[in-house]
């Protein structure tokens, strides 16, 4: 039985928690928040029990926890990460896995040396969507250009333009739409496609300096990939991966919901197959199972492809 | 009564004719091909009469046309516009109006001293979707990313890969998908928001060296524009204008031939209205006014306009 700590009290660990408590082999040991009255409630909300930390230390020294998910504002994990890792507990942290390349690779060692799985909460790659994915793109003949656009309206956009800064339009703590959403279709394509030859980007900087949109090339020996994103404005057209012969269109790259082949003489077949409604119930299956297993490294969010992506968001996210 | 000129004999020479012979207040004078045979026939085929030239020199002293229309390839188009320019003949010259900045500021120069018209034949921008299109823009509140997909698979690229190289795909005709279908969206896009603060782009080029697929950012003050052209994949997804408040939807950013205004709380809102089904009528009817009114520069298509687009294309075309 895998007993997790969970950091931070948010929307997204509260969907996480509850793929804990569909998953019988682990189960919920400890919640870390700030304000221990924050911890209460979460517990209290998911329905589940275990300790309560205040202080990440502590908890790190914890013999009740055996693992960590880590959902803290970006700027956060890297450093977090490393107190837990050095206390041997395994690590699933969300997207960034850091926004620092020299803490990651300091983890990296520190997971190695202390044999715990470190390992990106990237969800969208165990998708069976993406499976589906990755088994039809040869029906596309040569690939040669690609276009993700994930823009997605925030609501914490409408607080900032009324004075709030929250955490994800806040420099301070590493937001923006780059290592936010930008992520999601980086990775699917470093998934895909490898490691680019070069890349280069440009974006729109909101009032507290954050970017809020911005578009990213990478360009490979034969295709060029294209990455729009933003937290500012709403997409209303599919992504699309086009080859010579046809193109694959997906409704949304980080959730994969919908997949639909069409060749080029118009005709199309719909590739969708059914998800799980919390789609956090693969990358937990993907952690659980290298703990079961003694693999300290995920063979699908590598960590080559996680260090190329915090590598290039950290590289472009002010370029404008 | 304006009497044409017509230089190349391909399918939109034979569009342009159409719109000609439709129009009370011009007719075609006469035609030009490197054979006479071929001109012959094309006189046939679109049912007009006129003179035959297979010497460029000799049909610019012609005291038989008052303007010309240039059709050939990317590479001549410059050049055979300083002929009849020389001859104070009006142009009005398919994109791009030329490939070469230089010899766009020579003409200028000589249209503007022998006080005749001079206008690049950018369809796109006087077609009354265009015109809808920019009424509505207010309703999107602030845009702040723009992407432009035209992908249009070239039947020509199939004969290349068979080893035959047509002028579309040959770099001594300056072919390619910038120059090609680029400057659409490129055009469109110096129209709706004028001249970008900065711009890149990156191209996979085809084996025969000109871009088969190339992605370029506009850079403004308040959004990325950013604008993805193909010869050799063909897109299944419209264009997209976001703004704060909705998006505009394109179907095709050359031809738009639907308008659609979806708000972010879903509300949509049709806007195409009906367009003729040959699009050149209303560049003529421009350029036919210009000529009346003693007005050398189109307010549409702008000297600033075709420059920008030829700087910006010619610089990134090969830019991998």
């Amino acid at each position: 039985m895998i007993r997790f700590g969970i950091i931070g009290t948010n929307w997204i660990s509260r969907d996480f928690v509850e793929a804990i408590k569909r998953n019988p082999k682990c189960e919920v040991g400890a919640i870390y928040s700030r304000k221990e009255e924050t911890a209460l409630e979460f517990q209290k909300d998911c329905g589940v029990g275990g300790k309560v930390f205040t202080d990440l230390e502590e908890m790190g020294k914890s013999s009740d926890i055996d693992a960590v998910y880590i959902a803290s504002p970006n700027s956060l994990h890297g450093e977090q990460t490393t107190i837990f890792l050095l206390n041997k507990k395994h690590i699933i942290c969300e997207k960034p896995i850091t926004t620092d390349l020299e803490i990651f690779d300091r983890n990296i060692k520190i997971a190695e040396k202390n044999k715990v799985v470190y390992m990106e909460a990237m969800k969208t790659t165990f998708l069976p969507n993406m499976k589906v994915l990755k088994e039809n793109l040869h029906r596309l003949g040569d690939i040669r250009n690609v276009v993700f656009n994930f823009s997605q309206y925030s609501s914490r956009y409408d607080l900032l333009k009324n004075g709030e800064l929250t955490n994800v339009f806040d420099t301070k703590f590493h937001g923006g739409s780059s290592f936010d959403l930008g992520i999601y279709p980086l990775y699917v394509t470093l998934d895909l496609f490898g490691e680019p030859l070069s890349f280069t980007a440009r974006n729109y900087l909101v009032e507290s300096g954050v970017d809020g949109t911005g578009t990213m090339i990478l360009t490979y020996s034969d295709k060029i990939v294209t990455i729009i994103h933003s937290k500012i404005t709403q997409t209303f057209v599919p992504n699309e991966i086009l080859g010579e012969k046809g193109s694959i269109l997906i409704d949304d790259v980080s959730k994969m919901r919908s997949i639909k082949l069409i060749l080029r003489d118009g005709t199309s077949e719909e590739l969708t197959v059914e998800q799980d409604s919390n789609q956090m119930v693969y990358e937990l299956d993907e952690f659980l199972n290298l703990i079961e297993n003694g693999e300290l490294e995920s063979k699908v969010n590598t960590f080559k492809n996680s260090r190329k992506s915090v590598e290039i968001l950290s590289r472009v996210r002010f370029k404008i």
